[in-house]
């Protein structure tokens, strides 16, 4: 017999009686709140083309990157989960590649994940066992059946969703052709980009060279010179704020800053753009640009969010064979009061501009971010991100930021995701856990319970809406 | 209709009804118990004078860093709040800038500033709506009525507030006439002074150079040579003695200490007062005179506190304008393990010197300071300092350091604040945090509770009053 | 009258009664499951020889690092607890020494010291009444009577505590006579050894090049050769795995790993061995070393264990008068995402080879080691050590671990102590923290009554078994 599957209604509630009963009100005001989703990676074509979904295994198992290197770290190959090495094409039978994610689910036992698929199982698909080896072929056909029908096309499972707007990133060269195609089909979903530049601002990034060439060629600019470089983005700036973008984004190794003069700035460019940039100029370029984004933004109005700290691709052996995104990033040592400092110096106390922060590294949270956050004008917390965007995560962002920034230097809650059909299990697990700390505080006499309530709405959806402009 | 303000009683205890009883048992033992303020920076003058203090801005918003900070984080100018730039006089209105306040109150939510803040207003005024932009100026009026009576002179809150004893801190400059005057006045309120000499130990102290020339003249030392300053940190030091202190401080931007020959030392001290002194030599330099101050503690008896690892004024635009203190001071990562080993190799054994150790890095508490606290005889750890103080910072700070520490390698509470009247809120709610942790070790079998009711007075009193000498 | 002494059944469970209730049907499934002890310090000497221990302090009292330190650090000398200074033997009379520990044990309120004590006091020797000055000369007599009873000889007890199998801990030098001794005894106790090569791998280790002269002598080989000495490794390992040994055990100052050519190693290694060995040296030559081990280790199978992070001897002038390991070592800030990549580099994507890794910096159990081990394959983590084996620290180690790595990636519970008495004690506290955590996870619905039962069997003994092949 296959364990059942439900979903409890008090799940992800503190356990104690008297914080579970508040918690349980203040969730039962917030759960109906629409969805605002600033900032994630769904694909923009989805919307655009309305096609239906592939087979479970195309659709949750080989673009989570959350599931594989759980997978992958017990000594499963990516071959057999369907992932093909670069340049070739897989052999893997996607039915067998689930059967295999299915044998192994228990080792989601206690994670996130565990609690996203589960919703997406139980709520989006209806089953009602758990996914084991056993119960694998079933969940295979039935997740088929349904994405082959018309209520789990991209723009119904939208609707369904209750998304008031949802944000893809996109580069500079990117033409944003599904954007318009959205907006030109008549359908009211509201899909907008967000200006990500890394590929035209990190040295190091793959193609770096190639990709100012068609910089150039995307805007008319020089993009070899500073001048046009710079010309070139604000002009891309403009048209992804046309199409919708309320934000920027820059994912950088660290939250280095710098605030050369002009001249310096320029002749790091040519450097940086000769061919044989240093590792130091790539750090400094990536530093200066920050900058240099930062007074765009105070120009155009868009919010500018930094998620650094990732030391991308730390397994070279999975990096050659696989390529990028599949479980190989790790979090490393981040510090930001160095290196924020060229940066908030210069801009740091206007109130025309609003930086969002992230970070992988939680020491930093109350030693570092809640108090930049709860000084400078310009400064907001974004939410507990990526391996920190789940249960004990989210309490410790909150325990560990709120009596220093308070709640309102913190942004609500972004999912962040490729992963579609979990967004509202995501949403759904950051209310909950929200209400289960607001519940605390007012057990515990430190909130009332008008001020918790207020806040529960804040943090669900007003908050999202304000810091993001949307 | 204003919200109601009530402090309930069970405030800031456990929410589990075993653990709250447990919790609220021992916390009736020792709310009672006089306040021991070992460390803190009201101003003596106030003791000595007795004079009324000024309106409600004045006293409680304008010099509120935890407050101006907050504000200024949402975009609310200094000079609204009554903040003057440099050589100038503030043109705001104390009136509206306490309504400013008042309508911006909910942005505490959450931080322990609310929780002192409440209790202020609550028990010294007595005020029962809650702070908000409608009740500004019922509080304004009522707060100004009532400090303007002789129960709110700065003595009568003393007696009132049942402080045993009270540190305030001086550096070394500083001619304790107030201390004098106090206690010439044959007002039994004991109020003594620490010895913060970081205006002449701290090459980068603004006026460090003319700080010696009057250390010199206050001295009759010459304290452009090594030996004249040694002699004339002694004798301030026994001056400073004399006048009560029991403790010296020590406020770096790390706890580096060093171990120099006394040929190196002094070779050092005259680069240092060169004019010409580079970063690392200041480095240097406060390092050495740690480990000069230790050996002096040794002769003389004075406990040492080292502060560490604050980035102070961080906010180059604020600090040109407004100067020192007003909230942009960020905390760094700190490293306790190699930076004091000079100190420790030295004097690390001694039986007759005792160090109480603080930060600002959590980080440390369970890697750095528990390990090295509970292995040297002179290190204690001073409770959660500044952006720590609150009541989850003291839970963190009980859980990390407990276990390889115990309690008797801590020293109680201390409020390190100037804001006099929130000091018996900040041992309040320190007492409630400290019961609240002992039960939980008692619900959990992990402490007897005749060990709890011990500990819960020496975490309130008795700790504070051994480890400072009082 | 002293005060009782009492195991209270539900010791260590969560407090409140559902989740308790939870966590006590768990630890009930798993309390009588027998020992595995992969990795600890005790005397195989003991089980050779089946002698009787000594009095309480030369066992309990004398060999306790945690022990010493706590007392140590509340300015009791040394010699006064019965350790000698080095090449002299102790005056101190045991009973007097272990009076001074009665009279102080309150000072190990809160620590698991008094948790592991109190279970010995209690459980092992049937103690009724409390630890304290009062009851000190009734614990020394009734200790010492029952040490000397067959009942309390090493074999006896390792039966009484149904351990399945113990570890110890030996250095390439070690001739395994003892293990040889209990192999050909006829005892049917399983005790195995584990190859810790830090004496011959480490050249700032006292003696390494005498370490390396005996190497030789015992091996056959040239161990001032490179080759002879990696030679000498292999040999050693099998002998290890023929006494017994499944895993090998690196204590190092920083997880620093390289892959030198065969030719950069060889000249390193000629350097190291020179006699003038610069710093950088002995750091590049023990990160080479644990990539040689980790090579080996994919040949023969034995796991390996990474004990990073002790600044070992902090203070200098207790190591020249009393040697090592008195409690003297302190955590450091601990860097694995740089340090290991040139290992995993190289074997991160083997399935045959078998990285267990152990920090003293907490901050990495989020940020870097559930990150790393939720990828690998070859990575594990090892449970919460040292300052950490606690019941807040294995919450912590819970609590930032398993959203990221799962309960798979980690080893199970292992006691790496000399203090056999305490063994089950170690064993009883993390079953019992771990049945709490999993409990909580239940009454938050995060997690099934099934998988939970599954996950305390595995966590308490089944993990263990399987990642140690035992």
């Amino acid at each position: 017999m296959p364990q059942t599957l439900t979903l409890h209604p008090d799940r992800l509630l503190p356990v104690d009686s008297k914080v579970r009963d508040i918690a349980r009100a203040l969730y039962a005001q917030v759960k109906g709140l629409p969805i605002i989703s600033p900032h994630g990676h769904t694909d923009p074509s989805w919307f655009a083309q309305n096609e239906c979904f592939g087979n479970a295994a195309e659709l949750l198992l080989k673009p989570d990157h959350y599931v594989l290197r759980m997978l992958y770290s017990q000594g499963i190959p990516m071959e057999d989960l369907g992932i093909a090495p670069k340049g070739s094409v897989s052999s893997a039978d996607p039915r067998e590649a689930w059967r295999l994610f299915g044998q192994n689910y228990f080792l989601f036992r206690g994670t996130p994940s565990q609690i996203w698929l589960d919703w997406v199982f139980a709520e989006a698909f209806g089953i009602d066992v758990a996914l084991s080896g056993e119960t694998a072929d079933h969940y295979f056909d039935t997740i088929n059946a349904k994405l082959a029908s018309d209520e789990f096309r991209p723009r119904a499972l939208f609707d369904r969703f209750d998304i008031e707007v949802i944000a893809t990133t996109e580069n500079p060269l990117d033409t944003l052709e599904h954007h318009k195609t959205i907006r030109d089909s008549g359908w009211n979903g509201r899909v907008i980009t967000a200006y990500r530049p890394d590929p035209v601002v990190d040295p190091e990034f793959e193609g770096f060279l190639d990709n100012l060439q068609r910089f150039s060629d995307i805007t008319g600019e020089d993009c070899l010179t500073w001048q046009g470089y710079l010309a070139a983005h604000r002009q891309r700036r403009a048209f992804f704020a046309e199409m919708g973008a309320t934000s920027t984004d820059h994912g950088h190794p660290t939250p280095a800053t710098a605030d050369l003069s002009p001249a310096d700035a320029e002749a790091l460019f040519t450097r940086v753009t000769s061919g044989t940039c240093s590792l130091q100029d790539a750090e400094l370029f990536r530093a200066q640009m920050l900058t240099e984004m930062a007074g765009m933004s105070l120009e155009d109005g868009l919010v500018m969010q930094i998620h650094p700290g990732s030391f991308r691709n730390h397994n070279p052996q999975l990096f050659e064979r696989f390529g990028r995104d599949i479980g190989a990033d790790i979090p490393m040592r981040t510090e930001y009061v160095e290196n924020l400092r060229p940066l908030l110096a210069k801009y740091g106390n206007e109130r025309d501009l609003s930086i969002i922060l992230f970070t992988l590294d939680e020491t930093v949270y109350s030693r570092e971010l809640a108090p930049l956050a709860g000084h400078y004008p310009v400064l907001k917390l974004g939410p507990a991100w990526w391996f920190h965007d789940s249960p004990e995560g989210m309490r410790r962002f909150r325990r560990m930021t709120t009596e220093t920034a308070g709640f309102y230097n913190t942004v609500g809650f972004n999912d962040d995701t490729r992963a579609f059909l979990s967004i509202p299990a995501r949403h759904e697990l950051a209310r909950r856990i929200d209400c289960g700390y607001l519940a605390e505080l007012v057990a515990e006499h430190r909130l009332s319970e008008e001020a918790a309530a207020n806040l529960a709405a804040d943090l669900a959806y007003n908050l999202a809406k304000e810091a993001y402009k949307l």
